[in-house]
C-alpha cells in the first residue's frame, strides 16, 4: 500500500508519495468509452424522467464494473466511495449526468465519469488515502422539470421543505420524483453535509464557452461562478379573431412580449448591465394561427459575477416591461424567481489546480465560470475549486457540445492529483 | 300540406304561402337549450379529436330527436336532409362545430344548430318544400390539426389527394382521422357537388367582431369574405448555453423571431398594406431557460378582401425578415403556406336576406366577413349568402365570446325565411 501518512517514516513516505503516486495516471480510452456509452444512453435526460434513470442505472453498472461502492442519498444524489484509511472528512468530486432537451455528452457528465475513473484509478494502483474519497453525483441540475440543482441544494441545506410539492408539468410532486428515484423526502434534512464531513470539493467540467480554445490552454482554473437570477414575465392580452379583429383594437400579448424579447436583447447589449440576459422559453396562449394570442409567460436568465449588477438589470427591465405594456395594452406579471448567488473558488484550490497543471505539463489560465454549477452550492460548505477543460467552438447546451479525448483525459488526471496532493496536504 | 306550388291555383298558393308559412318562427329556447347542451361537451374540440367526436355525436342524437335524417359523406360532413316533393337542387345552409382550443359556443355551431332548428320547425309545420332542404355540418373548418376547410374544401373538389397523407403532431394521416370520423377518403369525389345538386348556400354566422354591436342593428348581410394567406416563417440560429456564450457571439432565433413579429404587427398598422395580419403562434427549440434558442417557427395570417393587397405585404414581410436575419445572423426558412381566395356573396342572395330581415322587422347593414368560412369555398358551386348576428363585445374564438339569445333567434329565423322564400322563387 502506498501511503503519504505511513508510520515507517517521512523517508518511505517521500519515495512512496512522489513516485509512483506522482506517475499514475487516468485510462483515457475507458473514461472515453464510457463517456460514448452513456451518451448511447440519448442526449435528453431530463431529471426524474425514464431517461434520467436510465443514465443512472448505466452509471450504477459502471460504478459496480470499477469494484467501487456508491448509495444514494435522501436527495436522490448518488454518492460514490472509496474509503480512506482514518475517519477524516472527504475529499469530494463530482457533478450531474441530467441534461438539457438535447444536451451533449460532456456537460456535467465528464465530472461524474473522470470522478468514477480516478477512484478506480486509485483503487488500482492500491493507494491508500487518508481521507475518504467521493464523487457525487447530484439530482437534477439542470432544472428542466424542477427548480435546478435539487441535489446540491439539498446538501447545503438550501432545498426548502416546501419545494417538495413543487409540481412538474405532469402535475408529478418533487417529492414523488425523490422517491421514486431511491431518495426520501422524509428524511430530507439527512442529505444535509457540513464542514466536518466533507473538506473540500473539487468539480471538473467543460468550459461550455469559447476562452480556452481562443487562448489555446488545456486548463482553465475557475476563480468564481456568476450568479444568476431567473425572472417569470407574463404579458396579458385578449384572445380574439385573427380576421375579425381591427389591428387597432387589439391586445396582443405576444407583440408586447416580442418588444420585450427584443428590449432585454438590446439592453445586456449595451454592457452598462449584467455581463449576459437571454430568454430561452416562452409560452403561448393559445398559440393557434387564426387567434390572438392572450398570454405570453417567458423566462428571463440574467448573469453576472456581481448580484449589485443584476438587481440593476432587474429593475431597469422592470421598467422597460411597464412601458410595453402601454401599447399594446397588456397585463403584466413580472416575477423574481429562482436565485443562485455568485461562488467564488477557494484560493488554496485555484494554486493547487495550477499547481498540479503544471505539474502535469498543461498549459492554463484563471478564468470565471459564465455557467452555475452545483460547485457554487457546495462552495458553502466546504471549500470549492473547479478544472474546465475546452469546448470546442464554445458550443454547449446542444448536442455538438465537443470536448477531445485528450483535453477530457487531461481534465481527470488534473481532478486526481489535485485531490491526492489535498489528501497529503490536508 | 302546405306548399307553394299547389296544383290547386295561385288564389290557395297565396293563401297557404301569406299566412301560415310567413308566421312561423323557429322554437327559440329549444335552439338555446341545445346550443348550452353542446357547449357543455367542452370548449376545445379540435377537428377529428375525442371532443370533436362527443360533439359530433351529441349533434346526430340531436338530429334524431328533431326527426331528421342526416348521412356522413366521405369527407366526414354530415348532411342533415329534408327532402323536398321534386328532385330540384337542395338549399343548404350549415356551418361547423369544431373549433380552436378553448374556443367559444356560438362560432359555426350557431349556424349547424340553427340549421337543424329551421328544419325541425318546417317539418312541425308540416310545409311541404319544393326543393329538399340541407344542413351540412362541414368537417374541419378550424384547421387546427390539419389545414383547415377540409368538409368544404373536398365538397367543392379543391382537397388535393396529396393532402390525405398530410399528418397531424401525433403522426396520424389526414385519411386516417376521415376514415375514424364515418368518412371515406378512397371515395373522396363522391363528396364534391356541383350546381346541379345544390342551388343557393347560406350560412349563418356570429359576425366574431363588433361591428353590428357598434351601430346596434341586429342582422349583418354579409357582402363578401376576405381571402387569407398563411406563411410558415422560421428564424434558425444556433444553440448554445444561455450562462457562457457573450452576446456578440450569439445567434439567437427567439431574438430574430421577436423583431419579425413586431415588424408584422408594425406593417399592417400602416395601413398601406392589408387589412390584418396576425402571428397567432410559434413554436420555439429547445425552448428551455438556460439555452439560446435555435429554431422560432410561427405562423402569419394575413387577410383583406384582395387578394393583390395580401401579396404586397408577402412581399414587404420577406424583405424585412431578410434584414432582420443579418443582425442577429440566424438563417430564414420563408413560407407561403395555405391560401384561401377571397369569395362574394350573391348578389340575389344579399336581396334576399335584406328583404327577408325588414319583412321580420329587424335592423341590418352590409358588412364584409373578416374571418373564413365553409360559405367562402360553396360559393364556387353555388350561390352563396352569409347571414351575421352581433357578437358580444366582438369576442370570438374565446371561452367569453357570447351571442343573446334574442339575436341566435333572429338569425334563425332570417335563415328560416330566406331559404323558404328561396323555395318559392328557384
Amino acid at each position: 500500500m502506498v501511503t503519504c501518512n505511513s508510520p515507517l517514516g517521512f523517508l518511505t513516505f517521500m519515495i512512496t508519495l512522489m513516485k509512483p503516486q506522482k506517475n499514475i495516471r487516468i485510462n483515457s480510452g475507458r473514461l472515453t468509452s464510457r463517456l460514448a456509452g452513456l451518451a448511447n444512453v440519448g442526449s435528453t435526460r431530463l431529471a426524474f424522467t425514464a431517461q434520467d434513470r436510465q443514465g443512472r442505472d448505466f452509471v450504477m453498472a459502471m460504478v459496480s464494473e470499477a469494484g467501487l461502492q456508491a448509495h444514494i442519498d435522501p436527495a436522490a444524489n448518488i454518492i460514490v466511495r472509496h474509503d480512506g484509511k482514518t475517519k477524516a472528512p472527504a475529499i469530494s468530486c463530482g457533478s450531474h449526468i441530467d441534461t438539457v432537451p438535447d444536451g451533449g455528452s460532456y456537460d456535467g457528465i465528464l465530472g461524474c465519469l473522470a470522478g468514477i475513473e480516478c477512484l478506480q484509478t486509485i483503487q488500482e494502483a492500491q493507494i491508500e488515502t487518508k481521507h475518504p474519497f467521493e464523487v457525487i453525483i447530484f439530482s437534477n441540475e439542470e432544472g428542466q422539470s424542477f427548480s435546478g440543482l435539487t441535489g446540491s441544494r439539498a446538501m447545503v441545506g438550501l432545498l426548502d421543505i416546501d419545494e417538495l410539492q413543487e409540481q412538474d408539468k405532469e402535475g408529478r410532486t418533487l417529492a414523488d420524483a425523490l422517491w421514486s428515484f431511491g431518495g426520501n423526502p422524509e428524511a430530507l434534512s439527512q442529505a444535509v453535509r457540513t464542514s466536518q464531513e466533507i473538506c473540500a470539493y473539487i468539480e471538473l467540467h467543460v468550459e461550455q464557452g469559447g476562452i480556452l480554445e481562443k487562448s489555446e490552454k488545456s486548463i482553465g482554473v475557475v476563480e468564481g461562478i456568476v450568479g444568476i437570477q431567473y425572472l417569470e414575465v407574463t404579458f396579458t392580452g385578449i384572445p380574439n379573431h385573427a380576421g375579425t379583429t381591427p389591428m387597432d383594437l387589439r391586445r396582443d400579448a405576444l407583440v408586447a412580449a416580442s418588444q420585450f424579447v427584443f428590449t432585454v436583447d438590446r439592453t445586456i447589449r449595451t454592457k452598462e448591465f449584467c455581463r449576459v440576459g437571454t430568454v430561452g422559453s416562452m409560452h403561448i396562449t393559445p398559440n393557434s394561427r387564426n387567434i390572438i394570442p392572450s398570454e405570453v409567460t417567458m423566462t428571463v436568465d440574467l448573469r453576472d459575477p456581481k448580484m449589485e449588477a443584476i438587481d440593476r438589470t432587474i429593475d431597469y427591465l422592470h421598467q422597460q416591461a411597464k412601458e410595453i405594456c402601454l401599447n399594446p395594452l397588456t397585463g403584466l406579471n413580472f416575477k423574481v424567481i429562482e436565485q443562485i448567488q455568485p461562488a467564488t473558488a477557494d484560493l488554496k484550490l485555484i494554486s493547487l489546480i495550477e499547481a498540479v497543471s503544471k505539474d502535469l505539463g498543461l498549459s492554463k489560465q484563471k478564468m470565471p465560470s459564465g455557467a452555475g454549477h452545483d460547485a457554487q452550492m457546495m462552495a458553502r460548505i466546504a471549500p470549492m475549486g473547479m478544472i474546465f477543460v475546452p469546448s470546442e467552438g464554445g458550443v454547449s447546451h446542444s448536442n455538438n457540445e465537443f470536448t477531445s479525448q485528450t483535453d477530457c483525459a487531461n481534465g481527470a488526471n488534473v481532478l486526481l492529483h489535485s485531490m491526492l496532493e489535498l489528501d497529503c496536504k490536508e
